[in-house]
């Protein structure tokens, strides 16, 4: 590993040779972060949960700064929540559908956003239809304009980066019909949020989820969302509290003019601070900088696993990202997945239950997910495919 | 204070010197509460967020029977939430209301919940009704009866201890009542909860709210509901993901049955050991042992503010909890709150926009609010009127 990236490594606190290839699933936060929440927890059981407020106020309003220089966006159009599916909700459920509009969405979208969406269909009606894919695994974008000219949709939910395969999604050419077309586009950047630029005064969506605990290496239970400004007024509230309205008198209120409108209020200050920490660390790293590093690391990975024989590649994409996902010929994803956490090796596994309608299409029944973040090394990756191998090996499937 | 608090106290973080009258707000952490948050987090930093919940599965299991225990619940009643807030609105929003249903709450309802009462009233047309209340401020359950009775309600939503006056409401009298005429029972504990015994099979309420941070002595960020089991299917869940939800196949998916399914995926588990640890705690000192020396100390506290001439107490109830309310003649609450900040005392103050209709019946302008626990002390409360007095001295509207 280069001198320049083994100072990061330095900031992490994980367990000597542990291969963390579960970026995907929640990174490891660096000693930063892990600081900043512990400092502020340790505020509030000294002086008070909101005397510790009022001492951080100036700080917990840069949170929302931070993460609108991250994006692209202005401070105003920045909510926090507890995780980037609340953060999805708020704007799907907020956007007031009637019997027979439609919503335009993908295979891969995240599964709770489509069990959002199914519901949807099933309380209120609306029409739900599939945007066909590219040979290469990609949102069709001359089919998508096909179908806006055809069904005029009131919604297009994209996933930036499928989390079940390594694709990279066309979301700025998608914004561009987003904009032609004026239809709201709702981008879910839970995966590619802190492993490569985002930027939504390119990618011109309207809304956008994103979480802390992935590639950003926040602390879980932090999610954020943001909205453009000439948007927050299309979205009702989905529910009204002493965040989102102020009191007029008895009877009435009026709703405030910031996206900050759609949280609640009560969180975790100490969990905010941490995601603001994490923002600030991989802005200090910068993001095209990390972004190049991962890719690297991921197209090394995906070479070394091409190379042995039982194991067949299946991540899709022209642009492929820092998720590598395979399928070991005879081995159930989850035994490998087990085995290698023995070994210390941290990978998730996808069962066809969490994506039903993407593995059918893809022929797929289970996943071994290896996502790699830009503190993993070339070392690891070796290590990696030499286990793998060991695992091959031992498998009484196989012999 | 006797040996067997100071016990208590040992375990508490706070700076020294200083006076935390803010139960209400939040309470202090003990170190346990603390030490079980940074211990999990910096396992996550160690280990990755997803393996450490593997080894912590256990325990995690283990917070809702320690919530249930609490309660006098079964574990599979309890759901967790970031905060009470969004665990009243998951149960109120859940409840399918249409147009000249009747809600029957009271005028000292929490602000949040009134206005997603005031939400739906606009909404959805629903009808709501105040109950009106004794002449020591405590919902009269007689005239709820009378209440029910002419407009057979589909919701009574009251809150057990409210935040900005000292009253307990007759809970139980009003869970028999419920049961009687078989009426949805929404109880709001979150300042009742960790200050007095809570018990849902006495007070036989159908859901109940309560929050983390307050009496319970938990993190910021944590909260929960109970709903009873034969409810569990009365309540639509307001979104639906992953935790509410099995897919079945491509099209359909099938809620789970516990009340864990009101919950979303993604949350903070440090956050939720933390709060496990809180009820532990209080759970080892005892509920009625705590109670009492709330009681206690509230009552010598109001006996002392009591004594002082330019002091108005505002507490109402038979009972009385551990909030106590007051009102200097002439001195703006906000200012009382400021100038007893700089001495190291945590109080706060309560403008009339946040409780705009029980203000209003009351004839108030504004409150302070000073909250005991069971580690506040007596020499603390002697300070605490000898500084009151002091900024009853030098505020230059008395001279």
């Amino acid at each position: 590993m280069s001198h320049s990236w083994q100072k990061y490594s330095k900031d992490n606190l994980c367990a000597p040779n542990l291969i963390h290839f579960n970026n995907a699933g929640a990174a490891l936060m660096p000693k930063q972060v892990v600081g900043a929440v512990t400092d502020y927890l340790n505020l509030e059981a000294k002086i008070g949960g909101y005397e510790a407020m009022e001492y951080a106020a100036p700080k917990i309003e840069g949170i929302y700064r931070d993460l609108a220089q991250l994006i692209g966006a202005h401070a105003d159009e920045i909510a926090l929540f507890e995780n980037a599916t609340r953060a999805w909700q708020v704007v799907f459920y907020g956007m007031e559908f009637k019997q027979g509009d439609t919503i335009l969405t993908t295979s891969a979208e995240y599964g709770s956003n489509l069990l959002g969406i199914l519901h949807l269909k099933k309380i209120k009606g609306v029409n739900v239809e599939l945007i066909p894919e590219e040979e290469t695994g990609e949102t069709s974008v001359s089919a998508l304009e096909k179908m806006i000219k055809a069904k005029k949709p009131k919604l297009l939910a994209i996933t930036h980066v499928p989390s079940q395969g390594g694709l990279v999604n066309p979301v700025e050419n998608i914004g561009a019909l987003a904009r032609k077309y004026d239809i709201f586009y709702l981008l879910d950047a839970t995966q590619s949020i802190g492993q490569m630029r985002v930027d939504v005064s390119k990618i011109k969506c309207d809304a956008l989820c994103a979480t802390g605990r992935k590639f950003l290496r926040g602390p879980r239970g932090t999610g954020f969302a943001y909205i453009k400004r000439e948007r927050l007024n299309y979205l009702l509230p989905p529910v009204v509290d002493m965040m989102t309205a102020d009191w007029q008198d008895g009877e009435n209120f009026k709703l405030r003019d910031k996206a900050q409108r759609l949280e609640t209020w009560e969180s975790s200050f100490a969990g905010k601070l941490g995601l603001a920490e994490a923002v600030k660390y991989a802005l200090g790293i910068g993001m095209d900088k990390i972004e190049k590093r991962v890719i690297h690391l991921a197209n090394l990975l995906r070479e070394k696993l091409g190379e042995i024989e039982d194991i067949a590649l299946h991540d899709q994409g022209k642009i492929k990202s820092g998720i590598v996902t395979f399928k070991i010929k005879n081995i159930d994803s989850k035994d490998v997945w087990s085995q290698l956490f023995k070994k210390n090796i941290n990978v998730t596994y996808i069962p066809k239950e969490r994506f039903p309608l993407d593995f059918n299409l893809r022929g797929l029944t289970d996943l071994v997910r290896a996502s790699v973040h830009y503190y993993n090394t070339e070392e690891e990756i070796d290590r990696f495919s030499r286990e793998i191998n060991q695992v091959i090996l031992q498998s009484p499937g196989l012999n």
